[in-house]
């Protein structure tokens, strides 16, 4: 939430006319060590746990009149390695830097903002922040990170992964008493001229004091050379309440599509809950995966606590355990490598450093 | 034309010497959505239409006597999709970011500037700036882009692009009353000791009031596993005159190799101008390019027009129209995907934002 | 030894609360011209001879009570061509800039400092200081650049050279009346549970007035699938006197291995002097290496000269010359690109210049 910001003074070529504007250099450095139990043991050193690794570069002018324009350029490392490589499908390792987290050019007035480029989707943004671990790290809920609209083989132009799409035009509404609205367009940018890969969302917020919901919508239209034989669509809901001794949050996500072998339809559900306790925040979440495909149904539960203690507004050291059972004999998540035990579950630790710049 | 300048103290490790330098941060965001209409109709979001996306690091240090050093690391990328791929040769989808656009260290003097690295060429620089659509985007001249001197199979280490060379000695003279002039040498870094896939060229320019004109020369040593059997040579020339309500370009580029099949020589021309309308500038250019092998002729008419308004001296939002017109059944160039018609056309839109920071 | 200190002011997001930071961001552009004698001879543009060009962005923050928080992210690139790709093993040509060269983050104390992430080992920190040409450029001693501990087919997780390691965990010790000890460990990140490819490492540094010395202690853990039937234990050890009109220095590295061939020893050994001649640096050194393999013995010998001359604190032009002789028809060692000679030696020579910004 703190940005370091460099104070910037454009000047003309010519010398002549100057104007205030700022460029900021942000990001996250974030790494920790992690112990894993399942069929084997795994321990290393692993970046993002509590915090994505990151950098970035933004910045905004003034146009005057009420209108701004802004950019953002951030991408993803590895903190352990050093690699560019940020998680995002089709990444290799060893991959360089590259703006995979958000490549965007926008103008914004009293009408909103209007985007260009890559970046989280606002449903995702919608219904994901309830979340309490962030969309990271061993106990983050899996509804978004792993299981959801996008298949691998759809849509490789449009979206890499299933939280942020590349060739969109976003439109993100002004604050109305509480509301607001997200909506996007990714472009399939197929040659012949069809509308397959392209994506269409929304996302909805209302906060309002204690009170947050949101709701999000997507539809990932498949094309003939997929593995679906329809559509992907997706609806996502949640909110928290936060009563001041302690914060309740839930969500809910459910996705469907037909494949050759039936309908897909993946369903997930968190109930979770933070707590302000001396300088740190205590997180717990409970999880529930089902995975059902032609009348068959895959399980999996998940249990996640954590606290992070905050050295500053800025730098945290956190330690989460997280501990995942798949359900009659289905493997429908891991927390990482190392697999599962023979019943299915798997349990780790985290406890790592996370610092903002 | 303008830049980001970040004042910096450059701070001695023993807290001692103290001097004024300064490190400059500087990009371009710019995106736009594209729609072409050819054999098929194509449209999505599409990065650098009327400047390149890229993001830059420079600084110039003082060294007395009239003696500077500089550097610059400048590279490019995909704004639609956070890719770090630039569009030289060899690039990779979903490639990191690196500095191909730019990466020198100099020293500069009255003497002019003596600058390692990869660059643009002199000759590219010299004649290329008449481009009224500044060599991207639609309607850009395609002389220097995808023409040229520069086959694919030559020179793989010291040419990646034919306007940028990699491998380079370049020397920057002073302006002598208008006067200019640049020269590179790239190194081809053979193993065996000749001077295979070595660039030679040079760059005039002059400079003088409402009158520019500008003069390249290249050679391109090429090497007995190359497809050509020749040297590769290309001259171009172009010029403008500003008469204040409007402003006339012109160019000319021509390059010629022998190859297996015969001698290869092509070349473009075109004439352009650029007149201020209202808060923007707007653009118009036709280009005719000829290729002819061993006798027989292709060529291609192209017709560009665009408007660039202008926000702020940053920021600016542009619409341009470009038309392609393959003749006698040849397939020279297309605007993008989507393919040509059966007549051998192809026509297209992008309407899109441009931010410099 | 200079920075370049970006001021920063952190806002926080509330605009409440306001505290100092700095995010600093450096570099190194060097690049000369190289010309090699050897079987073929080779020339071109070199990048990093002097020092090696790279990018990083480092920061602090004052925890309060003494503790203090800190980030490094630190990438090299061709200067030459503007590749990312930098050295590391694993690199590919035109591959994007990453962090290879440093990744961490870290709290610092009275108690000295803890990090994670990707560096430097303290081994090699502690006795590669001594190489008077800085571990780059023609005449460098290739103890630690090229031969060593580490084979490439070991530990791919944990060590993609032989002078950084992955997913470490690093402790390095406060001062004690000149003494300093650092500490690795680097998990092997191994899915079946056991300690293979971990690495594990101890610097120890003695610094007085002219006198300063260092010991580094190595340890790679080999696995089952490695060419390696052993654990590879290193220690390296090197020295410095400095006599105000010159400084004197040496250093010893060992490595041994069992391989299916037999045991693999190699030895190293330098001696060294830099004296201050005008307002630049002479530094010459010679070097011995040695590899035995179950038995035979390939030895071979090399001899360095440079002179650098300091335009400014941050600015230096300079040139180098390095002679390589293999013995007894080894050939252990090249200088670069062109090959040996049929006596087995080859000569070349560097002129460049080097800017830190």
């Amino acid at each position: 939430m703190k940005k370091s910001l460099i104070a910037l003074a454009v000047l003309a070529a010519s010398g002549a006319a100057m104007a205030q504007s700022s460029v900021t250099l942000y990001g996250v450095a974030d790494a920790g060590v992690t112990y894993l139990n399942g069929n084997d043991n795994w321990s290393g050193v692993t970046s993002g746990n509590n915090l994505t690794s990151r950098l970035g570069f933004r910045g905004t002018e003034d146009l005057g009149g009420g209108l701004k324009a802004n950019f953002v350029l951030e991408g993803g490392f590895n903190l352990d390695n050093g690699d560019g490589a940020s998680g995002y499908a089709g990444a290799k390792a060893g991959e360089g830097f590259q703006f995979k987290r958000r490549s965007t050019v926008g103008l914004a007035g009293s009408f909103g903002e209007v985007r260009l480029g890559r970046e989280l989707t606002a449903a995702y943004n919608a219904t994901a922040r309830y979340d309490v671990f962030g969309s990271v790290g061993l106990a983050q809920s899996r509804l978004w990170a792993d299981g959801g609209v996008v298949d691998a083989n759809a849509n490789a132009a449009a979206v890499t992964t299933n939280q942020r799409v590349s060739n969109m035009v976003t439109y993100v509404s002004p604050d109305f008493t509480g509301f607001k609205v997200g909506l996007n367009y990714g472009f399939g940018e197929t040659t012949n001229g069809n509308s397959d890969s392209s994506y269409l969302g929304a996302g909805l917020m209302y906060d309002n004091g204690p009170l947050s919901l949101g709701l999000g919508l997507e539809r990932l239209n498949e094309g003939a050379n997929s593995v679906a034989t329809s559509d992907i669509d997706a609806w996502s809901l949640g909110g928290s309440y936060d009563f001041g001794v302690a914060k309740l949050l839930a969500g809910y996500r459910t996705s469907k599509v037909d494949l050759a072998a039936g309908e897909n339809k993946r369903n997930g559900a968190y109930v979770a809950v933070t707590a302000p306790v001396g300088p740190g925040l205590v997180r717990a979440s409970y999880n529930r995966y089902e995975n059902k495909l032609n009348g068959g149904k895959a399980k999996a539960d998940q249990f996640g606590l954590g606290y992070v203690y905050s050295l500053s507004k800025r730098t945290s050291v956190y330690g989460t355990y997280a501990y995942l059972k798949n359900k009659d004999g289905a493997s429908l998540y891991t927390l990482g490598s190392g697999g599962l035990k023979n019943n299915g579950s798997q349990q780790g630790v985290q406890v790592g450093v996370s610092h903002a710049f």
